[in-house]
């Protein structure tokens, strides 16, 4: 240690043993042992064979264990890494946690970034491109007003020219050994900057093998599988708290402060920092939920303003007002059969002005305006993308990428093994081969089970949305029997809310039970590549949560009501409990409250609990765990010369949790966005709720990323992969369904038809009585007319919300001509509004370029600046 | 010459001279010169002065001409490129023309490859990779059917192992000087192609910048622009027609004998020789064609089976029977006013037999299979580029290919220099500076006289449309006063016909005229790049040629007979013609035979007359002028030595058609494949049209390649570009255009209401009763009822095709319930049937992967082994 670089931690664990001093005597001393590692590592596994007696039951023998080790750290010296292991002995440590240090040389360090092609500086710089004109005080304006939202962080690509005010870009090659005097090295060892080493030898560890001991294993991945080591990481860059001045601080102190704060909230993200620091893949999270955020802004905005609309014209509406007018006097059916009473139109009044607020004219608008900005977001990101994957130099990535997640998982590895023994031994004792058809037969019968588990899922959402519907039909008729009229009056708000908190409830609980199940669900299709289980995996709980998240959603919007029947004539479930109606306003003010409450709820619960409770309480218990751990150790009466050793870096880094993937972090917000797009038309405040739900999301992320977990591999990839074509599929449904909402759920197209239709002035009033049927109370079948009522002395003709015949046409509660027409106008607009939307998104996906013209004019000056500077040292 | 190869030809013509003698003695002799080419070409400009007198009238003046090419040969040479002047003067040759032969050496031949990372077969061969078991044995059985259809060329990238009947693949690395020892070079005369020498050269000459005489320009296309070069072109092979036996054919003789045959019809094309013969722009069209052709048969065959279905149930179909059913007896009202007498719906019988062909329930089947066809077609295609890309090694094309489009267009690089000119003249003059407001202005006057074009055009468009419809109406009206009953039953018939025909010749004619236009307004926007202009002529002419092609189909499918009126209230246009309506069994008929005389005839004229009957002409004018040229020559008495030198392959190749790119080809073949896929519900049919044509066309297009055009630039491209998403944007239309055939213009949608909602008994029984409409002839308004008619007494109800209330209702004529229902249902259809086939499209693209699992494979395999290879060679 001391002098070289650590760059990657493996570690791993010796069971407690009980003669702990005889090992700490045979193994050699304080000195970092580099070579001959061999010669220990034989007298090791010889006494952890000793040692391996009472560690039979796991599945590996702690002997087998240190073997593989052994040859596996062997096959890394011939990799030509370097190895530091423990100066004290492991023996010693707590729980018997055992460390690796890992370090490149420059020799191999240098071979790999030229077979990986990594890009370096050269030394020469381009200048940046600054435009004139107009254009360029444009320019010059919008950067000072972005600067204090700036977040300060040195960048290293781009220099000042203090004298001519030019901007000056390095330009990069990729790295060749033999050319070194293109490059502007200052010095070996800081050329590649940490990220970039850790990757490489993580490259080289999960190349190596070790076929002596382990047979089939290919690298790293497959050794932790088996438990040989317990984990492998790269190391963080120093404590995340700032002791010395502001311009000593080291990379992760400048993440914490600049980043991962509280402070820093109105900020961009040092994005170029993030991905230096943590690797592609994270940084490509971080920019793309920046860049959401970024864009909610409008939407947010603009929903404000929708719905500030709604409050203000809410008294010129004329069917709210209808609804309210005492005037009018409309008697309505009563909602059930027998104890339900007749009831006055204008009793509903105040939920008529609040479903108003979210069902008027300007919420089309709105619709249409956020499918636009769902292709606008979605082609901006993917011209962000590309700026970032030429400033990243990402664009020769594509066979890296697949090299290294090509590799086997070690899961279909083993059960590989495990076949091939099998066929062995069949062939042993002469057994005939298993005949293809049954190996059909089994992969069927995997698809099979996996398909039955997708669909017993599928059922338990279903069932789970039915159930609260089912406890709302039973509360409502319960409740609807007390004869207290007080009690009636709350009965349909309290029900409503009860049930909604349920829903949020069972989404909750459906949705980390979904979680486990996918993972099962992909472990037993035994996918090949760490990627295809990834992207099953992906898919399979993407499709369970949002269904799960959805469901109850969809159900409100589309089905709520539509199969109630009409008085006289009710459509009933389990014998007598009649299906449920929406409130006489529309389902839209139900639709409305459903959504807020369950993507509100989520948020704060999920946000709170999940992400910061949850984490607080492992960490408790693991403090309570550890320091019982000590307290045993201490009874135990050890020697305490481990206790005194200054905690290292990679103690404290093994510390923290493991890093676990960016895919639950891209999940929620995926759900969000669903949320935010599918159902705009009903709710127009989403947006901003999930604008104040991402900056807080941001930096809670950031904080767990720089302080909670271990430095993750950096993972290079170029995009954000299938999540884009998720977002993609939730824009494209999203438009059906705001259509649907518009012209199903809202009032909004039989209002026109009236207006346009039927109205003989070409105004709304009338539009309330238009929009009620009649009804003669003779036509109630006996023993379903009210019992008690107390509107008496009313004509035959009760009203009800539908549009059919009178009772006296000839073929009375038929559908009306006017519904057919409705109908039909309903159906005109979802074609009318998703053609629309569509070609509107594909226009604004056309017309905005992927690669922004001012990169494309940047990337060509800088590929001529350095052919000249390469032909020019050629020559 | 002789010796070296010639790997770019540029020519230049002399304006004749009278003085040749005297130039031709201060020429330098017979020899090749390749240096100092400057002292020659000083002279020679010296000389050139002289005979510039009389060539004022072109923009440049000789001499500066010549000046320039002077300047921009040493720029040439100075890039390292060698060249050879003719040995005759080039005054001496027919009308002046005068060639340069430029030669690559290897070193500068080198140094551009490995700048332009070209790769080369490394010394290493891989396995190819072969299935075993089943798999395996169904792969032999797939390659021992193809065997007869696969062209019979050698593939050099492949080699069979005679013994253990493996293939290898050579592998391939970038092209680096220093490690010639890693590649399995013959000789350096041939490790780099014909085609890619003279792409090298292309780009050097493209490169070379000619800055003293001719200012901005930049390379050899600005030269051409100008007239300093007259044409630029790299040689063929060699003449096109065998002599020596059937191995030592050249690229080309291998082409002409494998490809561009009729005789080889039936075969694949030889993919990977055209695009190393031709580059990959062209290779990519044929591969492209290739893919449409072959997977045009499965509809084909598809679409013959549904006209069967249709031929084999006619008899069986009610709604037919009932219409030819004499007992039934149903009295039509009159089609027109006074003139038009009453009829007898079974009169059109046959009609409605031939109706039911295209208009049975297979037809909608058809068109939801060909919406999922498109989506597999495109997804085939992206899987076929994508292993064209591996194999012709373009993954690495992103930077190369921008580097060489971004260039300027000449047209703009001049128009920027004369404004630049201005701006300085201004200057001079210490004008104020032109103020942005200006320029401003200036570019939308522009974009209104482009958009002012376009809807000019589009003007043109419709008006043509609309003058066949008047026509129509016309010719109709006034047959119809013919009083002879004879000539009126075959009025309709002649009519449509000869509609038809104009239709069609309006289209052709207009077509044409629209490709110069779309050629003019794209220059005079004035684009920045070749690339630019190259997308936006090909949008606007694509745009143009479309509307112009569609248009009266579009008419006839949602136009024609929607607003015809009812009888007693008809819809009139210019005082007194009727609109027109369809023939009684639906539009369907009609739009399936506009549909296919257009269709037809446009491909028979457009191949016969467009592709073989002009360049015929072209050529045989060519000859006359040649004959006539040389008549004259022979006249003026001149030395006959220039006839007696033998023909070089530049002289042959320079009197053939220059290439003008395969964006015409594309272009007719897009327009066919919206005929195919927008309107195949109304005839099936088009597909199995479609695979004819192509089989022939991709014949044609191979003979025009190899025998009647100069050898092209080999561009590198990677993909087919802006066609991709043409395609894709017509697929998308195409299932709202079906979806609307389907649910409007057939009679699927209201015969399925009238089964399942109306009929008693869910049968057809009843239904033409059921879709007609009553009228009581008493509401005729006065002088429109039938002067004379040959049905008398019959009862005061007639019948019209229409859903309305009849007369004895209480709103009589107005649109009945069913009217309102069959609408709904037709709407609802359209939302189905659009979604439905977007689902399933989407579906299919996600469940096809855009890279082939087993191109994968291979191509992790041979990165694993090319990575061994380096590795091994490295140590």
């Amino acid at each position: 240690d001391g002098k070289r670089k650590v760059d990657y931690i493996l570690c791993y664990k010796y069971k407690k043993r009980r003669s702990c001093k005889r090992l700490s005597i045979s193994s050699n001393g304080n000195l970092p042992i580099i070579l001959p590692i061999r010669l220990e590592a034989e007298a090791e596994s010889g006494e952890a064979g000793g040692a391996a007696g009472d560690a039979e039951d796991s599945k590996l023998t702690e002997e087998e264990k240190a073997l593989m080790r052994e040859e596996f750290e062997a096959g890394l010296l011939e990799a030509g890494l370097q190895i530091e292991r423990d100066k004290e002995d492991s023996c010693l440590k707590l729980n018997g946690i055992s460390f690796i240090r890992l370090h490149i040389p420059w020799s191999i360090l240098s071979r790999e970034a030229e077979l990986q092609k990594i890009k370096v500086a050269v030394k020469k710089k381009c200048e940046l491109r600054k435009r004139t004109g107009i254009a360029g005080m444009w320019d010059t304006v919008i950067s000072q007003l972005n600067r204090p939202f700036q977040p300060d962080v040195p960048d290293n690509d781009i220099h000042k020219d203090s004298q001519s005010h030019v901007n000056f870009k390095t330009l990069k090659h990729s790295f060749i050994r033999d050319k070194l005097h293109l490059y502007d090295i200052k010095s070996t060892a800081t050329l590649f900057d940490n990220a970039t080493r850790s990757r490489i030898v993580a490259e080289i560890i999960s190349r190596t093998t070790c076929t002596r001991t382990c047979q089939t294993t290919e690298g790293i991945s497959s050794l932790l599988a088996r438990g040989v080591y317990i984990s492998a990481f790269p190391l963080h860059d120093g404590p995340f708290t700032r002791r010395g001045r502001k311009d000593q601080r080291n990379e992760r102190q400048l993440l914490h402060e600049e980043w991962a704060n509280y402070g820093v909230m109105f900020k961009y993200q040092p994005v170029d920092l993030i991905r230096k620091y943590f690797g592609e893949q994270i940084g490509l999270y971080f920019a793309w939920l920046g860049v959401y955020t970024q864009l909610l802004i409008p939407p947010s905005v603009l929903g404000i303003i929708v719905f500030l609309y709604g409050i203000l014209t809410v008294d010129t509406n004329v069917p709210s007002q209808e609804t309210c007018d005492d005037n009018l006097n409309i008697t309505m059916c009563p909602l059930c059969d027998a104890v339900c009473d007749y009831w006055r139109l204008s009793s509903v009044c105040s939920l008529a002005r609040a479903s108003y607020l979210f069902d008027n004219g300007a919420t089309v608008l709105f619709a249409i305006f956020m499918s636009l900005w769902a292709a606008c977001f979605l082609e901006h990101w993917k011209r962000r993308q590309m700026c970032l994957k030429h400033s990243w130099d990402l664009t020769s990535l594509e066979h890296e990428e697949e090299r290294v997640q090509d590799e086997l998982r070690p899961e279909y590895a083993e059960a590989l093994q495990e076949k091939k023994a099998k066929l062995k031994a069949q062939a042993k004792k002469k057994l005939p081969r298993n005949c293809p058809f049954l190996t059909y037969l089994k992969f069927f019968n995997l698809y099979f089970t996996v398909s039955l588990g997708l669909c017993f899922t599928i059922f338990v959402t279903f069932s789970a949305v039915f159930g609260v519907v089912v406890y709302r039909i039973c509360m409502l008729s319960v409740w609807s029997m007390n004869p207290d009229p007080e009690a009636k009056a709350s009965v349909r708000m309290t029900v409503t809310t009860t049930g909604i908190i349920l829903n949020m409830l069972v989404v909750l609980v459906l949705e980390e039970v979904y979680g486990a199940i996918a993972v099962w669900l992909t472990e037993l299709e035994l996918p090949k590549t760490e990627e295809e289980f990834e992207e099953r995996l992906i898919f399979k709980s993407f499709f369970l949560k949002s269904m799960n998240a959805f469901a109850p959603i969809f159900y409100v919007a589309f089905f709520k009501g539509r199969f109630a029947g009409r008085p006289g004539d009710y459509v009933y479930v389990f014998g007598d409990y009649r299906m449920e109606e929406c409130a006489p306003p529309g389902c839209l003010i139900e639709l409305c409250i459903q959504l807020s409450m369950i993507m509100l709820g989520k948020q704060l619960i999920q946000n709170n609990v999940f992400e910061i409770l949850i984490p607080k309480m492992k960490k408790m218990y693991r403090t309570i765990q550890e320091e019982k751990g000590k307290k045993r150790a201490a009874e135990s009466e050890e020697n305490e010369t481990e206790e005194i050793r200054p905690k290292q870096q990679f103690d404290k880094d093994f510390a923290l949790e493991p890093f676990e993937g960016v895919s639950p972090e891209y999940m929620e917000m995926i759900i969000q966005y669903g949320f935010v797009s599918l159902f705009v038309a009903s709710f127009p405040l989403a947006p901003a709720f999930a604008l104040l739900n991402n900056v807080i999301e941001i930096r809670l992320d950031a904080a767990k990323f720089v302080t909670e977990i271990r430095r993750p591999d950096a993972v290079r990839c170029k995009d954000i992969g299938i999540w884009y074509n998720i977002l993609c599929g939730i824009s494209k449904f999203s438009v059906i369904t705001n259509a649907f909402v518009i012209s199903f759920t809202s009032e909004f197209v039989p209002r026109m038809v009236y207006q346009y239709m039927y109205s003989g002035n070409g105004t709304m009033s009338g539009y309330t009585e238009h929009s009620l049927s009649y009804f003669n109370v003779s036509n109630f079948p006996p023993g379903t007319a009210p019992t008690t009522t107390l509107i008496t002395g009313v004509s035959m003709c009760r009203r009800y919300k539908d549009y059919r015949d009178p009772p006296w046409a000839s073929d009375a509660y038929t559908f009306s001509k006017q519904y057919w027409s409705v109908l039909a106008a309903r159906l005109a607009f979802v074609i009318f509004f998703q053609n629309l939307a569509m070609f509107l998104s594909m226009l604004v996906a056309w017309m905005i370029p992927d690669v922004p013209r001012s990169l494309r004019e940047q990337l060509k000056k800088e590929n001529m600046a350095l052919m000249e500077f390469l032909l020019g040292q050629d020559q």
